[in-house]
């Protein structure tokens, strides 16, 4: 038990809390003062709720700016909930900080949620603060809403349908090797910027109620979130690696990066199935919500599984599937 | 980014999953296959959301049985519903971990989850699982659900309302002592039990709404959390030391330990504020909640401020008004 006695009134916990927390609380949050938050689902829909834990030193770098690890951490949800085709509406945020932590660092960290907050229309309801003898341990738990039944979910990709997959693949994580000295020379700024700031695909997501048939979000790699599809649906995915759309920078990189890119993670990139028939609704709907799709194979009858197949039209062989936190 | 690769179909991260949590989850959960759980909320109530963090070393011992963990993880949290007096629904988990943790730790601590999902009927609905090079961490978001306009809340005590706590306090303060030495030849077993096992009082928060004008759970300490009443309504609090309900195990403990009683935190019973007319129906909803509660003082006009007074009548000054965990 390392808890401190103090006789401060209020002690630094609720000075945190009450300095950088409460302006960022919603009406439902009821200004972090109650125990818990009181929310009036919208009428008539169906809630989505999701939660994701960020480390330092797993999923974002100590160093990191806390304002972007404050964003990493709220769009790594939001794109929960774009996946799911949800409308965001709030969030809770337990966060375990070391106790040496400067006030400065909590003040940035939420001024990154603020900026967010307002980007996607969503606020704090409650959570937790306190000190960790460990490094920063954050966790956030997402609350949206759909119409009822209509959800994407992993399962329903059908033997015919598209792989489709929105905006570039690969970004992320060659992002992470231009800031742990791994890649030098490419356009650095652009693909760091993609691993700290991901771009969660709300406004697609939403529109694909109707026309994808399953749908995720890439997080630990393209081709172990594709297996996730397949094996929902027991279907087999092929894909040509020319196929995965990926921006200039990545390309720059050079050859030698493509399997980092298929496997990185880090994406937070939307992954479908669309049936033929759907295809002209899908461009329509990605026109709509400003985002690049690209059709980089198609599901097949067959063992859930993912063959990935090179230019020439050969199977690759990856010396790794995706990341694992274990 | 300690990240491991892997070529494991599924990664462990998805076996640990599969094999201790997927049991768990209820129909919301949706298996844990998805991105999100999918909730209809109870039509026509307000839901009730809460988020607490627990670290190993701050929160709980590290060698802690994992099955105590995860209840008392759950039970902190199904501590602020019955604050707000509100009827558990489900869970999310975020779980941090070291990645030496052995499979059996998981197991255990999936068993205790399963056996108070089944005593206070609610499920896991989703979460996160990662490992971390610090000490466990854990974050549960639970959620619950209320008449529209009839949860509890902290701020509402008027001067003249009795000040009420149920169950009895600093068990748990004394059980850490016991755990770690610092308390010796009292009843060991209960003081010990009670800081593993907190007993939430959903039932009695339940029956509070219309007789309680203000209500918290004690977690921080008894006076540190009264303070938190006195400064949501602008009273005053005078309690008698001698008047907070001890157990038999805590009396035998002996006066000296009677400050880290009311200051000790971990005790999860309720504190609330009850108007004289309403003390009769209290009790009867005591008794058929099956919970002791106890009239410790009353809150009057005044600065928002906690008077203790001892046997004497004299005002007691303590060393420490709580706990922090910065």
């Amino acid at each position: 038990m390392a808890a401190v006695c103090t006789e401060l009134h209020p002690p630094r916990e609720f000075s945190l809390i009450a300095r950088h927390f409460r302006p960022l609380a919603g009406p439902a949050g009821l200004d972090l003062l109650d125990d818990a938050a009181l929310l009036a689902p919208p009428s008539g829909r169906e809630m989505v709720i999701a939660a994701d834990a960020m480390v330092a030193g797993v999923h974002c770098l100590a160093d990191d700016p806390p304002g972007l690890i404050a964003r990493k951490l709220l769009r790594v949800n939001l794109s929960d909930l774009a996946a799911m085709g949800a409308i965001p509406l709030g969030y809770l945020l337990t966060l375990a900080a070391p106790r040496e932590t400067p006030d400065a660092w909590f003040a940035a960290f939420a001024a990154g949620l603020a900026a967010d907050q307002a980007e996607f229309g969503l606020a704090l309801l409650g959570g937790d603060t306190t000190a960790t003898p460990g490094p920063l341990c954050l966790s956030l738990t997402i609350l949206g809403h759909v119409a009822p039944g209509r959800a994407l979910r992993r399962a329903g990709a059908r033997a015919g349908d598209g792989v489709w997959v929105s905006g570039s693949i690969g970004d992320a994580a060659l992002g992470l090797a231009v800031l742990t000295g791994r890649l030098h020379g490419a356009a650095d700024g652009p693909l760091a910027a993609r691993y700290h700031l991901p771009q969660p695909r709300l406004a697609l997501g939403q529109a694909l109620a109707g026309i994808a048939t399953a749908c995720l979000d890439v997080s630990d790699g393209l081709v172990q979130d594709l297996g996730h599809l397949c094996r929902a649906a027991g279907v087999t995915a092929e894909i040509a690696a020319e196929a995965v759309p990926r921006s200039p920078a990545a390309l720059a990189a050079g050859a030698s990066w493509l399997e980092t890119c298929l496997t990185g993670g880090d994406d937070y990139e939307l992954l479908f199935a669309v049936p033929a028939t759907q295809e002209a609704a899908l461009q329509d709907a990605a026109a709509r919500a400003g985002v690049a799709v690209s059709r980089i194979g198609a599901f097949r009858a067959g063992p859930s599984e993912v063959i990935l197949r090179d230019g020439a039209g050969a199977v690759m062989r990856l010396a790794r599937g995706g990341w694992s936190h274990f």
